[in-house]
Order: C-alpha cells, then sequence, then structure tokens
C-alpha cells in the first residue's frame, strides 16, 4: 500500500511552485514556475534512485529498471497547469508514479519489467496548443519542429521558453517502446461524485476539436457610423459566440462548446473593433456528431462573414479523434479496483490526456478519481485525500500487475 | 481668408506625435504621448502672442485680447484620440483655432471680443470614461475631484497621470464665462459625403449612454463540464454583445449600439471562463428610446444572469440627454457657410463633443466638413484639404460676427 500523507505532501510541495495568492497555480507550459515544478519532481526521482532522462520535447522519464530489460511499464501525467488550475490536475498522476516507486523501493521489491515515471510537456495546451504537444511528439504524432516552431498566445516560441527553461534534453522523440501505459488522473467532471463512486475505469477519451477564428473588419466610430454601414469584427466574435451555445444545445447528448478566449481590437468603448481573435473548443465522444458540429460551425462562420463585410481566417489549433482504451487494459483498472474493495464504474474521459497520446503505441488505460463539484481548471478543484490515496493504490497495483 | 497650406503643415507636424507605424496616431488622454502634444501646440499658443492659462482639469486656453474686456469668443476642441485614431479628430477645431488666430494677427485685426482657443483634455473618454471629460469639469458638470479619482482601463488614476504628464493647471474650473461657444470638427460619419455637401450646421448632438458590465461565473474544465453545470462568463457576454445587434435593429431610426471592448478571464481555450467584462456605447438623438433601450438592456442581462446562475455587476460610464444647440447660433453657421459661397446642410451630430458641454453655459454650435468614406476612429480617417480649408474660413467668418 502506498502512503497517503507522503503522496499529499508531494503534491503540497509542488503546489508551492506557482502558487497564486488566492489560491490554486499558475504553472504555464515553460514558464519561469513549470521550469521550478521540473526541477522539484527531477529532484524527487533522482532521490529516488530513478534514472532520470530528459527527451528533445522536455518530456523528463524516471526508470526503474526490472528484473529483466526490454520496454517498460509506463506511467505519467504532466505539471504543468492553466492559468488558473487546481493542486491535482495532472501533478496527481505523476506524484503518485513516484509514489508507487518509493512503495516498491522501502519492500524491497523489483519487478520483473523495468517501471518507468514520466511527465509529459505542455500536456494543458493553454499557452501553446495543440494540448498533449509533449506527448504527442513523444509518439510520433506530431514533428518536432513543427511542435518547436509553435507560437503561444503571448507571441512566444516554444523552442525559445523551453530554453530559457532548459527543457531541452537529448533523447530522440517519436519511436518509443512501452509495454503499457496507465494513468492516475483526477476526473475533472461531475459523474464520479454524482454516481458516488471511487474509481473511474476509463475506455476512451473524447474528441477534441479547437479552432482560432479571426475576423477583420473595419475600425470606425460608435457613435456616428450607422448600423448598415458597420464591419464590426467584434460582433462577428460574440455572434459565433451565441451560435456555439446555440449549436450545442442543437446538437445535444455528450455534445459540448466553449468559447474560452478572445481579444478584441482596438478594444475601446467607442470604436468598432476591426479585428477580433476567439477559440472555438468542440467535444464529442461521437466523431460524427464533432464533425457535423464543426461543419455548422464553418458554415455558420462564412454566412457571418459575408453578411457583416469581414473576412474570416480560421485555423485549427488542434484536433484529436476520439481515442478508445485497450479494453484489456481497462479491464485490468476495474478489476484491480474491486480487488482493493473499491467502488469502480466504466466511463469516458471529457479531458484530453497524454494517455490518448501513449494509446497509439501501447496498450494503455486511465484511473479516474472524483472531483468535488466536478471542478477543474480552477483554483478550488479538490479531491478528497481518500480518493487520492485510492487511486494511487490502484496505480500501484496495476502497475505492479502489467509488471509481472 | 485663413492660410490652408499653414493649418495642413500644423496637422501633420501635431500628427507626428505618437504616430503609429501603420499610419494614424495613438495619443490616448494624459499619455506621454498627449504630453508631447499638449507641449507642442502651446508652442504654438505661445508663438502666436496668445495668453495661455491651464486650469486644473489640464484645459488650456490661449486668450487674445480684444479691444473691449469680457467673455471671449471661445473655439476649440481637443488634442488626444482613440488607440487608433486619425490626423483629424479633435485637432482639426483647435489647430483651424490657432489659423484663426494666425490670420487675424496678419492682418493686423483686432476683435471688439477677446478671442479664445482652448483644447479640452480627455475628450475622447476610452481610456478615461466618461468622455468630455475635460469640457464637463470646466462647465461644472462633474465634480473636480470625481475626474481626477477616476480608473482608467489600464487601471491608472487621472490625478497620477496629469500630475506626470504636467497637467494640472492653477485655474479653477466650474464657472466659465464665455460669450460663445463654437467648435470645428470633422463630421466622423457619411451624412456630408453622401449628400454631397461641404459643411454641416449641427443642429443638435444625439444622447450617449455608456455601461460597463461585469459578468461573474465558475471557470471550470471545457471538456469535462457538461453544458447544464456551466456557469459561464463569458457566455453571458457574447449573448449580450448579439442581443445589443438585435435590440437596436428592433428599434430602428437613429438607435446604434457598439460592445467596443470585452475581456475574459483566464482568457484560454479550454476553461470556461469565470469573469467577463465587456461596454455597451448606445446612442440616439431621441432620447426617449435611448432610455428604451437601457431599460430593454438591463432587462435582457438580469434574465441572462439568473438562467444561467451568474453575478452581474453593471456602471454607468457616461450617460449624456440629447443636446439641441441654439437655433441662432445654428442659423449663423449657415449664413455664414452660404456667405462664403459653400454648401451646407443642418444635420445632428453623431459623436459626442466638448461643444456640447460647452452648450450649458452659453450660445454653441458646431462646424461639420466630410469625413471620406464615413470613417473615423480608424487611422484611414481623412478628410479633403479643401474642406478643411473650407470648415476652417467658416470658423474665422463666425468668430469675426461673434466677435462685434
Ligand atoms: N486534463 C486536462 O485538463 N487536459 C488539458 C487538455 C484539455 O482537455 O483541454
Ligand atoms: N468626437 C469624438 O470622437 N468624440 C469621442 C466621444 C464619443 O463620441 O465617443
Amino acid at each position: 500500500r502506498i502512503d497517503g500523507a507522503r503522496l499529499l505532501e508531494r503534491l503540497r510541495s509542488l503546489g508551492e511552485l506557482g502558487a497564486l495568492p488566492g489560491g490554486g497555480v499558475c504553472r504555464l507550459a515553460f514558464s519561469e514556475e513549470d521550469a521550478w515544478g521540473r526541477e522539484r519532481v527531477i529532484g524527487w526521482m533522482k532521490a529516488l534512485g530513478l534514472e532520470v532522462s530528459m527527451d528533445a520535447m522536455g518530456n523528463v522519464f524516471g526508470l526503474r529498471p526490472g528484473r529483466e530489460p526490454g520496454p517498460p511499464v509506463m506511467t505519467g501525467s504532466h505539471i504543468d497547469t492553466v492559468r488558473t488550475g487546481g493542486l491535482y490536475d495532472g501533478t496527481l498522476g505523476v506524484l503518485a508514479g513516484l509514489e508507487v516507486v518509493e512503495t516498491l523501493n522501502e519492500a524491497g521489491m523489483t519487478t520483473q519489467r523495468p517501471l518507468c515515471v514520466a511527465f509529459f510537456s505542455n500536456e494543458e495546451g493553454s499557452r501553446f496548443a495543440p494540448d498533449m504537444m509533449g506527448s504527442l511528439v513523444y509518439v510520433g504524432g506530431m514533428a518536432l519542429e513543427e511542435a518547436l516552431a509553435t507560437k503561444g498566445i503571448d507571441g512566444e516560441r516554444v523552442a525559445d521558453c523551453m530554453q530559457a527553461v532548459g527543457a531541452c534534453g537529448e533523447q530522440a522523440v517519436g519511436r518509443p517502446d512501452v509495454h503499457a501505459f496507465v494513468e492516475l488522473h483526477i476526473e475533472q467532471g461531475p459523474v464520479l461524485e454524482e454516481s458516488g463512486i471511487t474509481i473511474g475505469a476509463v475506455e476512451r477519451v473524447q474528441g477534441i476539436s479547437w479552432t482560432e477564428l479571426t475576423f477583420t473588419g473595419v475600425s470606425n466610430h460608435a457613435g456616428t457610423t450607422p448600423m448598415r454601414m458597420r464591419r464590426d469584427a467584434g460582433h462577428a466574435a460574440m455572434a459565433t459566440g451565441a451560435f456555439v451555445r446555440e449549436l450545442v444545445t442543437r446538437i445535444g447528448g455528450d455534445q459540448v462548446g466553449t468559447v474560452g478566449a478572445l481579444a478584441l481590437s482596438p478594444n475601446l468603448v467607442n470604436v468598432v473593433p476591426n479585428c477580433a481573435t476567439l477559440t472555438v473548443d468542440l467535444r464529442n465522444t461521437d466523431n460524427d456528431q464533432l464533425t457535423r458540429a464543426e461543419r455548422e460551425l464553418g458554415e455558420f462562420i462564412d454566412a457571418l462573414a459575408e453578411r457583416e463585410g469581414i473576412q474570416v481566417e480560421s485555423r485549427q489549433l488542434a484536433r484529436f479523434d476520439p481515442v478508445p482504451f485497450d479494453p484489456a487494459m481497462v479491464d485490468r483498472v476495474e478489476s484491480c479496483a474491486s480487488a482493493l474493495g473499491h467502488s469502480v464504474m466504466r466511463m469516458p474521459s471529457g479531458a484530453g490526456h497524454d494517455a490518448q497520446m501513449l494509446a497509439r503505441v501501447c496498450p494503455t488505460s486511465m484511473i479516474f478519481v472524483p472531483s468535488v463539484n466536478g471542478i477543474s481548471h480552477n483554483i478550488e478543484e479538490f479531491t478528497e485525500s481518500a480518493d487520492l490515496e485510492a487511486g494511487a493504490n490502484v496505480l500501484l497495483q496495476v502497475m505492479l500487475d502489467l509488471s509481472r
């Protein structure tokens, strides 16, 4: 059994880095705060005797050799956060991995296969799109050069920021050899809590579509310009936001849609905006419905631009099909959780995760624990200690199982 | 007759200060660029022999004594701009005033009444609301202390910025003694151009209503949060933007409405915004219709907040009733323009102007000249040289008329 208090202490300690005055943390990918976090976790890895390596995308791996060589059983997640994030999103999976290692160290146990605890760069994607960039590059799903050239919401380039925080490793990317991957993560949604269940055995991740839209119109005077003569880029952005809600409601089912970022220019009370940029995040477990949502959005935008006399530029920031996890791996999570006496349900993931990228190269699944009030990407994000501990014990059990 | 080339040269020269790379200018009120502009215009005033004074609100007055003492015939406008402004908005009225003075100086003419050329602080209002703040304080319509305590869109206080740019004058505000006021300004709208007419005799200014709305919801994960559980402050802002267009279209007539500024927090692609701030600029020549628009907006916001489970805070940034100008003054503008052989029409103003504040204390009117394509608050703002000259000559004529 893992040591719950030790896990909590590491979560608390990592939560100090980038801590926000009102609670929660800000460790945007490749920021100074992220660098502090990377350093602390690497320090812990070394203290636990893990062989630490870093790849060219800044992904970090702590290897615990097995009795036999060969591809490791891997776990891990990420330590970057959104701008106003909580203490558990990502970090739980990484620190529970370390807790598994420390538990085995204390028991003097060596597994047959090697074990590996990883943290992947820029999982959140909110500074640099796409999300899961580190694990995507790791599995060969995106060229390293393309990732390095990506510009963030602050205009900075991934390559420059990685350099600045010392995240440019030696190890090659693109052809990993992993026996199996399992990731522990908070659910970030309300399903487990509403069902009163402790463990989620994650069957699949829903499809993700991120689009950045830039509208260009003509700035003009808010008082003197008749409505018929306006080419109002801001109005186009807001009409798109209203449409996203209408579209998502009409499609129904699992469909969700969010306009999370929006900026107007020149952004003044009495000037009709000449430029507006916004992001649209659409998700569905059903890829056909997701594609339909994207198509309808595109049609709406084109008609809107035509009607309003403005230009529109559409840039895809991320597009991932729904990812099914390996059924045997899902079964394994379910049976390990049951064997430990925890209530468990099979469920999809609403969020994107590094596990969905690892699923391209090895049998993969995830372990979810409940989020209080279903809140995440919020400084109030919280999971009960008992649930954190339960999740870490299921992770230990699944890894032991896989490493035989 | 005024010297058109000299007027153009001063417009060009002032346009150098705060010039933007792509054309146009940025001289936001009480910014460093505004300070440069203030200094240059004060220099010109002194070179023309005007007695320069500055009041406690930073309004600057250049007095040309008459044969008799007493309240002056005043002209003027402003030299601050929006963030991406043109070269004519405001500056024309100030520099044409100087041109009137220089023309009289050259002719060796002394008028019976004193003349005064003024520029008023922070007319645009886009950094610090309300608009026309300087002239409003000058006429006693807003307490000096309230104006000084106003915080701008960048969080800076008027008093601190005025101090920094040396705009704190000695002269008291609130009880000006002015014989009459006439302001030359570009129309900033399409009416004169579409009518093929050179001079507008401005009969009234439409009512202005500025509201800042702040929505507070709950940030959450864009992928995991079911639509039914969202308290999306960003959606509320965008729905309000869409409503403003619908409302304005439904009211029709002169009603215009603009959401010029909008900001989301934390403003990230995959986070449901917990906070959104936006401005609504509503205008109408008919105060009843403007009041109706405000009421309907308020009702919409309340219902929206209730439905979406979010809080809303509403702050009035500016509210001015429509202002009628003195009929005899409007007649005078019309007859002077005709006497000089220009085509002229009576018309309302869509923009707010310092003249509407001066109208509280003395007979007032305005002279409009055409804006090419009706564009203003845009770096492309342009008025033909012949029209600038025509306007300045009408100003000269009206001032001579008034100063007898
Ligand atoms: N787990 C998580 O919050 N991932 C961020 C990527 C996303 O789903 O938007
Ligand atoms: N003339 C002018 O652009 N004034 C700014 C105030 C406003 O009308 O918004």
